[in-house]
């Protein structure tokens, strides 16, 4: 294992917006950006130019398919005035947009820019939700795991099972992780379906009650859960809740040199760690209750951080998946092997928790737009180390934060750790 | 305009090689991708470990709609042994070979990395031909130009068209690129047409033989391109020898620490000008005689570089089309606007001439699969600095080289400079 290398040059995020996530018939993706950009402007508490802006980085996982547009980066420098800057987009199936940070902060690391917008965006509620999941299942290994008929909710039910197997846990857990990132995301007013369980029963309810029908009754949120009818089977031992929704949305984040980072702000949140790893499809694998990339990539950034996972007091995941929330914090070393289903179930990555984990409601609650997942999951973290996550703030003014953006079954893992100082 | 920055760290292209480029039905973009490889590891003058490289950049334009593989990144890394490595794919449609060249460039500068792999790969011609255009329009404006009719061809014979229009250039004028593109992309083994003019003839005249019919004759090459039915116009004034084919290939690099080149050979090539620009496109221009884009590139990069355009003397340019060959002769300040029709007429980009282009044969020739054109275009250079480009090598020992790699219809471009010292 070679020594972790570092960046020559530190750098600091300035700005954080997004879009809502959701469905958005009459929107593009261009549009969708230039809400997120907007509120980005907004959010740069001492203002800033945007002819400054040097370079501009995108992570979109698949426009070409979703939109009939690929070649997107142009496009979307332009509509936010940002030609002729260089402008590239990164692809790394879902972990695009932590792939387009990680340029941002090389970018600025190597001397060619002062300042950089990075993006996310996806728009994919224009296809029927058959051809999302062809779509998306482009994202796994085109040669041995599509043509054998697997698609993504096949591939991680498969993880699900091994880890389940092993572990002990049940779809209990799973639910339990759907309850607890619903619960976090009723909070906030981004997210795609920021309902508590509850709130699906009422409506529900509220739905028969209108046709006439009988007005379904369970006895508690987990009753619900476990009916087959209210929570189908999408492929076993996943249910509907176990897996984050087909969205539309974008994200944008400003990031500038470290030092000039009090030019913009007096709480600038700076990027003290930063790891990324490739890795072999799922079915070449022989663990499947394990992600190495998310370890790997966790190393790398915590050692060039220089903390520890028990540091981590805010945390976005990868939560494509339910059962993908609970093995990445064991990935990333929050929990021993074997113990982060028992954790879940013990309420510690509640937010009053000892490792709260997706106080954004997580990709399961905010919304799973491709390619910008892994910016939105940025600002989550920009407003929980600010004091500025409302509702779901976290108590103790925490300082240090972390997201974990996946790609594929886990072929590419991204981690970033950030400091508010 | 902002002054020009500057990369912290130089960096040097160490290794390249290329698959043959062509059609190649029974392979996929993995097994040409490994070809390159394996030829850009003998390439390495005193050899080196691949187990030092730190990252890989690759582009690719659209593995996902040409192969049904999206998120090639961590594939291509597999198939060559570089996993954990970070993996990442750059897309700018037929730019993304030279967009994933700036990110190793960025990589070794930001510190992050000392030794990088950039591929490119595309694998077209699974497709039918008419599926391929589709595909390629996808790289055009969604909102506003394929929908409104126009495919790749379209779009460039309106450039074409213009420029004939206001500065006297005829379809004889395209006809002589083709003419001397092949002229040179026959002396290149790797080269999908490398084949004279003649050569086209001798094939339609052997064809007619073998099958008793009349053997048709033409009075010299020029009275075959003009012939409709040996050259037919795929989109007026364009005809079949102006525009570059469909193709499959894959191109491997190996950029190191310039400080560090001497480990790995006494011949590397320095990179000491890399300028990339987005610009708006096609429909939205008032002028369709110049490609912004590539000046911006260009400026940026000879600013770099500390040289001008006539100090130039290897230089692969992106022919798509005949005619954009002889407008980027242009927008990269070898001859003045309105005058590189002429140039080209006279000679002067010819190998013998005072400013050669595209000895490789060009895209048109030597063939474009997309996302490895741009770094193809590099092995050409990196052959012609060296004094390895056999029967094609220019005269002189030239040392310092240009790349110049256009995306869509100019809507990016990327321009390197490299020095053999």
């Amino acid at each position: 294992m070679m020594a972790t290398k570092r960046f020559n040059r530190g750098v600091a995020l300035v700005g954080a917006g997004m879009s809502s996530f959701g469905a958005f018939p009459g929107k593009t993706t261009r549009d969708l950006f230039v809400e997120a950009f907007k509120e980005m402007e907004a959010s740069v508490d001492k203002g800033f130019d945007p002819k400054d802006i040097n370079e501009c980085y995108f992570g979109n996982f698949s426009s070409s398919q979703f939109e009939g547009q690929c070649f997107t980066a142009p496009f979307i420098a332009n509509a936010v005035g940002m030609n002729p800057k260089p402008a590239i987009r990164a692809e790394n199936a879902c972990a695009s947009g932590g792939t387009a940070l990680r340029l941002g902060v090389m970018a600025i690391a190597s001397g060619i820019a002062d300042m950089v917008l990075v993006g996310g965006y996806e728009k994919e509620t224009d296809q029927p939700t058959e051809k999302v999941t062809e779509i998306l299942a482009t994202a796994s290994d085109n040669l041995y795991e599509n043509v054998a008929g697997f698609t993504f909710p096949g591939l991680y039910a498969a993880l699900a099972t091994a880890y389940m197997h092993r572990y002990g846990a049940t779809s209990e857990t799973m639910m339990k992780v759907a309850l607890q990132n619903h619960e976090n995301g009723a909070l906030n007013a981004k997210a795609q379906f920021g309902k508590r369980i509850g709130d699906f029963i009422m409506m529900k309810q509220k739905s028969a009650e209108k046709r006439g029908k009988p007005i379904p009754q369970w006895d508690d949120e987990m009753a619900f859960l476990h009916d087959p009818r209210a929570n189908p089977v999408i492929s076993w031992p996943m249910r509907l809740f176990d897996c984050s929704p087909v969205s539309d949305g974008a994200a944008a984040l400003l990031l500038v040199a470290e030092d000039m980072a009090h030019n913009f702000t007096d709480k600038a949140l700076h990027i003290i760690g930063n790891g990324i790893a490739s890795g072999v499809p799922m079915h070449d694998r022989t663990d499947l209750t394990v992600i190495e990339t998310a370890t790997e990539a966790g190393r790398v950034a915590y050692e060039m951080a220089g903390v520890l996972p028990k540091d981590i007091q805010a945390c976005e995941v990868h939560d494509c998946f339910t059962m993908t929330q609970v093995i990445t914090t064991e990935d990333l070393g929050f929990f021993e092997r074997g113990q982060g289903w028992k954790a879940l179930e013990e309420g510690r990555t509640a937010r009053d928790g000892d490792h709260p984990i997706n106080t954004s409601g997580g990709l399961k609650s905010k919304g799973h737009p491709v390619g910008a997942s892994g910016v939105g999951q940025v600002i989550e973290i920009w407003k929980q180390l600010r004091g500025e996550a409302e509702e779901r703030q976290l108590p103790g003014e925490p300082t240090l934060g972390l997201t974990h953006n996946l790609g594929g079954s886990g072929q590419v893992c991204v981690v970033n750790i950030f400091e508010r100082r």
